[in-house]
């Protein structure tokens, strides 16, 4: 099965619940024991961090594999330290597969022609990579920025798509001033619609045997009203949903973002699942040395309340 | 002087033109000699292109640090090769400052609160850092994705305005479908332009000595008439212009992004200056071996060229 939607759609299927877990480390939030222990092997040093991002992303998708069908790694605090937390980046994407979990490469790329190309590359693989094995992230999808144009994108369907490798293109998303740009209205509608369009457009000729494309959205749960506008013009993009739990959004919010079978969504989480061992009940329950147990409580609680309100049988 | 626009401007005059290279390297457009170098030392790995690409950074910087003010690394080209290439791209900003040239981090970001936090941390520096000395990469400004929304921006002061960097937000970019987007009319006036006012506005109270402010915008020299009106809603504001070149455009169209002065902008190219030992008339020239001279010779044309073309005195 070398297509992505119908990768994830089967994932969400089997795991019966469509959670996507952020893995999001924070070097100040991480377990006393993991940063001792980097620390003392690392000194005061980004392989420190690197090593303590990675033990904990290792303990959280060992603790998750078998229950949460996909998780998004955010880049951004990995690149943060630099080569070293680069390599904690691809270790993590890779560790995450092979233990079964699909993995969205969040770094929200968006440049043109041969740089396209190059990000491609670098996120969903690619076989004429000269440098042999090893190479880039081979994550399972990237997420892509919209605001250069349809131009930008293409370069994503021809490396990724042709490669069993999916996207996700911004369209809504969670911030408060994620509205700026994106409501502004042109030709009778806001600009978000646009790129839902472009995206519906350009995810037409490449749908799979669940009848979902590769091309997906972000759709942020913060704003459902406009979620469920999003869905009607996408019928057939799966949606990338941020907002829920930290964010502010409800389970009833993220609902807005499926279709009424209860599929056409992964709902992500991060804070509030791998740092529930700082939060109650989990903290009390759990306590810091368990914290891979506490973050599969909290990613079953999610669960729970999503499948809930989407009316699916748990 | 710690503040991004005057550093920039004043590297402008002392060496007198407004170039700025485009460090982009291919692994199949290197000399032969440095992809065989490389491969005898690391084989058919990652870390051979990497090696490479720094070996012939390196001597690029090395050539045209006395003549050209600022360069440009297109992050992507490095990120392909994962943590190695990552390590280049570190080498290489650090490389450019040691020789005098200021470093533009072409990476494209744009995200959340926390997230974008990362990003600028990663690029720009800060003090506060979990990791010791040799974090991220130190670059003195950083490209920025505006789509989603003013508060997604606004990191990047808090933390590298702060610290003598500064940004350049994408407005107008270069590709043949950057108006799908950008320019589409929303209250009477083109996306892009909603943008350069908001630039103008983040922009107006961290203004400099030389009067220039430290949040940039990206305006392409392939859409001149464009230029002018953004050079208008954004009087303060520095321009990274790509286009120029090997994107087709020329050393007049370019000039639409400057001042009556002959400030407020930095041309880029990337293929048309590293790779100028490819192209005639330094091919003839120069040859491979000389790749170094042959890039100092097209850059010192497009000085020229662009000087000519501001009717400034070369």
């Amino acid at each position: 099965m070398n297509h992505f939607a119908d990768r994830l759609v089967a994932a969400v299927k089997a795991k019966g619940n469509p959670v996507c877990v952020g893995l999001d480390p924070r070097f100040d939030l991480l377990p006393q024991s993991i940063r001792e222990d980097a620390a003392k092997r690392h000194g005061n040093t980004p392989r420190a961090v690197a090593e303590a991002y990675l033990a904990f992303n290792k303990a959280l998708i060992d603790a998750l594999a078998d229950l949460v069908p996909v998780c998004k790694p955010q880049i951004a605090f990995y690149e943060e330290f630099g080569a070293e937390g680069i390599r904690a980046y691809a270790e993590t994407v890779r560790h995450a597969r092979q233990k079964g979990m699909l993995v969205i490469s969040d770094a929200k790329r968006g440049d043109i022609g041969t740089t396209a190309v190059a990000y491609a590359r670098a996120h969903l693989g690619g076989k004429e990579i000269t440098g042999g094995d090893g190479v880039g992230f081979d994550a399972d999808a990237l997420t892509v920025n919209p605001y250069m144009g349809r131009d930008t994108i293409q370069p994503y369907l021809d490396i990724g798509v042709t490669n069993g490798k999916g996207i996700f293109v911004l369209v809504k998303t969670s911030n408060p001033g994620s509205g700026d740009l994106q409501d502004l209205e042109a030709g009778g509608k806001p600009i978000y619609e646009h790129v839902a369009a472009m995206i519906a457009d350009l995810g037409a000729k490449h749908r799979g045997a669940s009848g979902f494309s590769p091309v997906g959205a972000v759709v942020a749960a913060t704003y459902p009203q406009q979620a469920r506008r999003l869905r009607e013009v996408m019928p057939d993009s799966l949606f990338l949903v941020p907002g829920y739990g930290a964010q502010g959004a409800t389970a009833e919010d993220a609902a807005a973002s499926f279709r009424s079978d209860g599929l056409g969504a992964v709902v992500n989480a991060s804070r509030g699942i791998i740092f529930a061992f700082k939060q109650e009940p989990y903290a009390s329950q759990f306590g810091e040395a368990k914290f891979a147990e506490a973050a599969r409580a909290a990613a079953q609680k999610m669960a729970a309340e999503l499948n809930a309100a989407l009316r699916r049988p748990t």
